[in-house]
């Protein structure tokens, strides 16, 4: 009697899962020191102390104001911090009735993606590789269609993305610093889709809204500019989430930016906040919620994960692999020797306790994807693995 | 070309909201304790000093694990000691793999209701007077179908619920103390329903569940018994929330019980984590879920409701009006004098700044709800604005 979508749902198996699982039994064995896990996407550095301090700041405060509810955007005040912190970043006149916060950004992607699908045969188009989850958050909507990789540099698959679109197209999906490959999107590269959509929606006569799903953007490293997508295309409705850049991925808090300026704006932000509250979004967490008000502009100490992308970088090329330039989030995306990452996830993992997540759920089958986000000394007690790994290709 | 249904969600007027509203413009002319508002039901006592303490010792420890993500069903050691609390209230053999926990009581029912419903067909009664917002939870769903009120003693009106129930029902959704009236339902009420599902489970060949929406169980005076529900039908999943008894509203912590005695239990608990996947419940908020686990022995201090009820009650029936009785929530149900709610809210309001729900949005016309978790001065001040209203009416 039980809802067989939702069953399935809830029992279907997950590599990563399975990958983190097999990792911990054999740190029982061999010692936790032995086991190279790269399948988690769990950040490792500490938050700022800020929001430590911020919290107990609160929790010292009037406690009927701090857990009460608040508006189910959250509060304006902190919502106008975040729009002040936009407008300095991106100089966009961003408003605080432009953000909807939300538990996270996997109910904005949700809200958003519902609130603009007229029905369930909207299309949403998606760049492989991909989140797996877009399936679930996405499919929740409408249906979901997958670009293929540029597998020669991780951008975007022009030709692929042309032939995906059609009427029934509501939004692409655009995820940079991408997870899993670790890649930014050039500024040439989303002004040519701006461009694009901005074509067929008028030869359409409706919008296709860009999604930007954007929870690595302060992930990024050597300098590079990951380009604020309002800027570039008009139609471009923002998700966002501290979970990677406050290292606060269980707190569940993030936001959902419509800017006015987005065809039909003020109305697909009422339809977000309307889909949001039949997700149960009765308001975001309020503590955490202005805790990140005051601490919007406090910037992560990437120093750890720039040190980690370096070594493993450098190593991995070194040792013979091929690698897509990680700039940014702590993903990295590399090709399988012999083209099967199947095959190279298992033996790695049975031979020498290295634990890789092989792109097949990503859309890109051939690649595994490595989280860095580990210490330094797994790195380096990891590379002779590697090294192993892809002599015994040879 | 926005979603029409979430734009409706998302625009729709309300009663409450708007009540409120008119209150703050009202205070900024008249001044704030001229203005006696009835309609929100935010908690009005704090915290208990221990949640703010724990807040604190938690901030000050390890961030990446606090922060981190944590299992979607939240931790294994807060749920055990959910479970222990249980146990130890109810006798009732509780696992920690039969808890799931959820951003607050909203998802906790949105996800148990998707997890049940075989598909949109699936029907799910509501006893009036209840909560407007069960209509887009359940309406998630499936189709909700509404019993009228037993306006002689708020209990369940027997008759009306054996008419409600067919084989297209999955649940009855029975919240005890309840929302908006106050009433708590005996022991009695419930093992009659019990005995009833039973019953039509076994005609129909499949289970009705009993969905329990528990937020107010902490919430009751006097000494009276709230049976736990699981304990008189075998077939009860329990949805619960510490906004009311923690005052934690804002935070959105609650969980899923779901007893593996359940009919298909272990395939109920799947499906509504793999729901809760699809409203983007990651997991539970991490610091919150930890201080919860910590806190869940933590008793509200109910003795300024407990005031005001009595206060409040008192005045009311000595004026002459009906009132269901109030044994637990912060809610007081009254029957309007000429049996016009609506118009009673209206004038109320114009004539004396007093701000009461009329019951038409809880499926329970002619009566109008009065949350009373306010100061007990907003109580004293309002009296004479009440036995005013009913005497107009003489």
């Amino acid at each position: 009697m039980v809802n067989e979508k939702y069953y399935g749902y809830g029992t279907a198996p997950s590599v990563i899962r399975d990958l983190f699982a097999y990792g911990l039994e054999a740190a029982k064995k061999v010692g936790k020191e032995n086991v190279y896990d790269y399948s988690l996407g769990n950040p490792s550095i500490p938050a700022p102390a800020k929001v430590n301090e911020k919290i107990k700041e609160y929790a010292d405060g009037d406690s009927i104001a701090l857990h009460g509810y608040s508006v189910a955007a959250g509060h304006e005040d902190v919502r106008q911090k975040l729009a002040d912190n936009l407008n300095e970043r991106f100089d966009v006149n961003a408003k605080a009735s432009e953000l909807f916060m939300t538990c996270g950004c996997a109910p904005a992607l949700i809200s958003t993606a519902k609130g603009i699908a007229a029905d369930e045969n909207s299309e949403f188009i998606v760049i492989a590789p991909y989140f797996p989850e877009y399936n679930i958050f996405f499919g929740a909507a409408g249906k979901v269609k997958v670009v293929p990789p540029d597998t020669e540099h991780f951008q975007i698959n022009m030709p692929e993305l042309a032939k995906a679109v059609n009427e029934k197209t509501v939004a692409v999906v655009i995820n940079t610093p991408n997870n899993p490959s670790g890649v930014v999107y050039t500024r040439e590269t989303l002004q040519k889709i701006g461009d694009f959509l901005k074509k067929k929606g008028e030869e359409f006569g409706h919008p296709i809204y860009i999604l930007a799903d954007e929870p690595y953007r302060e992930l990024v490293y050597g300098g590079i500019e990951v380009p604020f997508i309002p800027t570039i295309y008009d139609n471009t409705i923002v998700c966002y989430s501290w979970s990677k850049s406050l290292s606060l991925p269980g707190e569940r808090i993030g936001y959902v930016y419509v800017p006015e300026k987005c065809a039909d704006g003020k109305k697909v932000y009422a339809a977000v906040a309307g889909a949001a509250r039949e997700l149960g979004q009765v308001c975001p967490p309020t503590l955490i919620q202005k805790v990140v008000g005051d601490c919007v502009g406090c910037m992560p100490d990437l120093e750890a994960y720039d040190v980690n992308r370096t070594l493993l970088y450098n190593s991995l090329i070194e040792y013979g692999y091929e690698v897509a330039k990680p700039d940014g989030a702590f993903y990295m995306f590399v090709k399988a020797p012999n083209g099967d990452a199947n095959a190279y996830s298992e033996k790695a993992k049975l031979e020498h306790n290295l634990l890789v997540v092989p792109g097949d759920g990503f859309g890109c089958p051939g690649y595994f994807r490595l989280s860095y986000c580990v210490s330094k000394k797994t790195i380096e007690d990891s590379l002779p693995a590697f090294k192993a790994m892809i002599e015994s290709y040879k």
